[in-house]
C-alpha cells in the first residue's frame, strides 16, 4: 500500500512517525493531512522522510543541474553540498546538459534530500528536438528517473492544445515555464494534444508503483507582473485540481505548482487564497513569485519578498531563486545566496502563519546572546556562521556602528540588568 | 508662512507644485494632503523639495556618518554619493566621531538629497556623557543643524520617565534605539522628565522658523521579534500623535517614525494600519523593520521583507537596512546593498498600496526587452544596471541558465511573434 493508502485506512506508518517528530506534530495530524491530500510526505533513497504541507514548517526546494552550455559534474555536486548545508529541504536536478543520466544518479547518490525531476526536459534532451518528442521516450525518461530513486516527478498536464490556440497574443511574456514551453511546442507543433494529460492514468500507475509525490505543475505562470493572473492560469489550476483529486483516487500524494514567476503583490495574497480554497488546501509550490521585474541580479531578494508574501498567505514551499535568475546558470555560490534569501523568506512566512512558535527558538536565543554581546553564540544560531565567524572574529564586544554609544550597553545600564530585561 | 499654514489657506506653493509634476498628482490632492497632515514636504538646500506620505511613493532614507571608532570624512562624502546613485530619497547624517560639524556641512554640501539628522547624537558627543547632557547643549545642536540647512531632525519625545520605570525587566531587548536609549539615560540618571517632551513647545519655535520637517521618533521599538508590540510602544505612538497635532496647530510639518526594529509579521501587518488609523494617516516612517532576528550578515534581505509589507500595508518611508547592520559600521558597498534591497522592498509595497501605475512601466519596458532578449536595454531599465553591464557585456543571446532550450524563444516560436505576445 502507499502511503496515502496507509493514511486513508488510519494506519500510521514509520513514514508518519518520522515526520510528526521531526515537525513536533501529534502523529495522527499528521495521518490526517495525508488522508485529506493537504500534506505528503516525500520519501528520499538516503534521508529522512520529509513532510510539506498541512501546518508543517515551509519547505524549501533549490533547482540545480548542467544547462547545455555548461555541464560539469563536480559543480553540481558541489551545488548539492551547498544546498544540504545551508538548509534546504529538497533539490531539483532540471540537467540538460551533458550525460544526464550519471548526474542524475551522481546527485542522488551525493544528496541526503530527496531529489526531483522534471522528465520532459530529459525527453527534449534526448531527442534533441522541440517537435518530435515521441510519448515512448517521456515514458521511458521517466521510467529511468523513476528507477533511479527520484522522490518526486513534475509533469505540465493541466493545459490544452485549446488554451494554447486561445493565448496567441493575450500575453505579454507568452510562456515562461521551460516544461511547460516544452511540453508546449510539442503540442502546438504536432497539434496533439497534452501528452501528459492524454496518458495521466499511465503516469499515475508508473508513479504509484514507486510510491513517489507526483508534482502538477505549474505551465502557464506568468512572466512579468503586467501579465496579471488570466483565465489560463485559473484554468490551469482547475484542471490540476481534478488531476490532483483523481491521483489521490489512486493512493498517490500530490503536490500543486502553482503562482510562481512573476506575480504583482495584490494578485500573489489575494491568490494563494484562492489557491489554497479552490484546491481543498493541497500542499502548494511556489517559484518565486517575483513580485517586480526591475531587480535584474537581485532575484533573490524580490523572491524573498515574494516567497514571504506567498508562505505567510498559505504556500507550503518555495523555491529558491538565486541572483543569477535571467542572467544564466547559476553558480554555488548563487544558489547559497538563493537559498540563504529563500530561508529567510520562509521564516517570516511562518511566523505569519504560525505565530510564534518553536521554530523562533533560535530567534530568541540569538537575541539574548546579542544582548550578552556573546558573537561566537549568535553567529552559530545564525543561517550563514561560516562566514560570519571568518569575517567578524575579531568582534569583541560593542562592533564599530555604535562602539562606545551602544544601545544595547545603555540600555541594560538604564535598567542594571545583565540582560537587558527578561530572559524569556 | 509655512507650508503647512500655506496649505491650510487653501494656498498653492511652488513646493507643491514640483512635488506634484514629480509624483503625477493633481497638485490640490498634494495641498489638502498637507493641510490634513497625512503628507509632508522636505524642503533642501541643493535640490527639488520631496513629498512623503498621502498616496505618493513609497520612500526611502539612508543611514549614513561616522561612528566614534570609525569617522573618516571621505568615506561618508563617497555613501553619499552611492546613496543617491542608486536612488536615495533622503539621507540621515548620524555621525558621532571625529569633527561632527565639519561632516555635516560637507554632506550638506555634497548631497542633492535632503539631510536629515538626530541632534541628541551630537549633543551627548559633545558632551562625552550619557548623563550630563544639559538642555543647552541640546538647543545650542538644535539650532547649529538648523543653521547648517537640514531638512528634517528626529526626536525621541513621546516616552516619559514613568515609562521608563514600569519598562524595567519586561522586555528582552530594552531599548535599542540610540536616540531613544541616549534619552533614557539622560532622563533615567538624573530621574528627570523626558527633555524633549518638557521643552516641546520651544523644539516647534526653532523648527518653525526655519519651515523644516519634525521627526517623532521611535524610541520604544523592539529589538527581537519576541518582544511583542507593547504597552511602551502603543504609549509612543499615542504620544506622539498627540504632538503631532500640536505641531500641525503650529504650522509645522511632522513625520512619525514607528514600528521599526525587529517586529514578527503578523504584529507588523495588524500594526501599521493600527498606526494609521491611530494617527490620522499621518506620514509613517519605518526603518526595517526586520522581521526574523536570525538573519545576520544578511539583515538587509530580512528587511526588504519587512519593508515590503510595512510599505505594502501603509507606510510612507523605509530606511534602508544593510548587511552590517548588527555587525559594524556600514561601508559604501554596504550602503548599496541595502539601498537596493530596499529599493526592491518600497516598489513592491507601492505595487500593494496602489496597482500597477506608472511607477511601474520600468517593469513593462524591462519585460519586453526580456522577450526580446535586448539585454542592453534590461540592464538600463533594472536597479543596477552598471554592475550588470560590467558582468554580463557578453550575453548576446540566450544566456548559458537555458542555452539553446531557452523558454522565451520556444514561446515566441509557439505564438510566432516577435514579442512573445501583446505589447502593452
Amino acid at each position: 500500500m502507499t502511503i496515502y493508502e496507509e493514511a486513508l485506512k488510519g494506519n500510521i506508518t514509520n513514514e508518519m512517525n518520522e515526520v510528526a517528530n521531526e515537525e513536533n506534530k501529534d502523529v495522527s495530524k499528521i495521518m490526517k493531512g495525508i488522508s485529506n491530500g493537504q500534506l505528503v510526505i516525500m520519501k528520499s533513497l538516503n534521508s529522512k522522510p520529509l513532510g510539506i504541507g498541512g501546518s508543517l514548517r515551509t519547505k524549501i526546494n533549490v533547482n540545480l543541474g548542467t544547462s547545455s552550455s555548461i555541464f560539469n559534474i563536480d559543480d553540481e555536486i558541489n551545488k548539492v553540498r551547498i544546498a544540504q548545508k545551508y538548509g534546504a529541504d529538497t533539490i531539483s536536478d532540471l540537467s540538460m546538459g551533458g550525460n544526464i543520466d550519471k548526474i542524475r544518479k551522481e546527485i542522488i547518490k551525493n544528496s541526503k534530500l530527496p531529489i526531483t525531476t522534471v522528465p520532459i526536459y530529459q525527453a527534449v534532451e534526448q531527442t534533441d528536438s522541440l517537435v518530435n518528442v515521441s510519448e515512448d521516450v517521456i515514458f521511458n525518461v521517466i521510467e529511468k528517473q523513476l528507477k533511479d530513486g527520484v522522490s518526486s516527478i513534475v509533469i505540465h498536464a493541466a493545459f490544452t492544445l485549446e488554451n494554447l490556440r486561445k493565448m496567441k497574443d493575450k500575453r505579454i511574456m507568452g510562456i515562461i515555464s521551460k516544461g511547460g514551453s516544452f511540453t508546449a511546442s510539442i503540442m502546438s507543433e504536432n497539434s496533439r494534444e497534452n501528452p501528459f494529460l492524454k496518458n495521466f492514468d499511465n503516469i499515475l500507475e508508473m508513479v504509484k508503483e514507486r510510491d513517489i509525490v507526483l508534482n502538477l505543475g505549474n505551465a502557464m505562470r506568468s512572466g512579468c507582473i503586467h501579465d496579471k493572473i488570466d483565465e489560463f492560469q485559473l484554468d490551469e489550476i482547475l484542471l490540476n485540481s481534478k488531476l490532483a483529486q483523481k491521483a489521490n483516487k489512486k493512493g498517490i500524494q500530490v503536490i500543486l505548482e502553482s503562482l510562481g514567476g512573476h506575480v504583482n503583490a495584490k494578485d500573489l495574497i489575494e491568490w494563494i487564497k484562492i489557491h489554497k480554497t479552490l484546491t481543498s488546501n493541497r500542499p502548494l509550490f511556489v517559484s518565486g513569485p517575483l513580485p517586480v521585474d526591475i531587480a535584474v541580479g537581485y532575484d533573490h531578494i524580490a523572491a524573498a519578498i515574494g516567497g514571504a508574501f506567498a508562505s505567510g498567505f498559505g504556500a507550503d514551499y518555495l523555491c529558491a531563486i538565486t541572483p543569477a535568475e535571467h542572467l544564466g546558470l547559476p553558480t554555488a555560490r548563487d544558489i547559497k545566496k538563493g537559498l540563504i534569501a529563500c530561508k529567510i523568506a520562509a521564516h517570516v512566512g511562518d511566523s505569519l502563519k504560525f505565530g510564534l512558535n518553536h521554530l523562533f527558538d533560535n530567534d530568541l536565543e540569538l537575541s539574548k546572546n546579542r544582548s550578552l554581546k556573546n558573537w561566537k553564540r549568535q553567529f552559530e544560531l545564525s543561517l550563514d556562521a561560516e562566514t560570519l565567524q571568518k569575517n567578524y572574529s575579531n568582534l569583541k564586544s560593542e562592533c564599530s556602528m555604535c562602539g562606545k554609544y551602544c544601545a544595547i550597553s545603555i540600555s541594560k545600564n538604564i535598567f542594571r540588568t545583565k540582560y537587558q530585561g527578561r530572559t524569556s
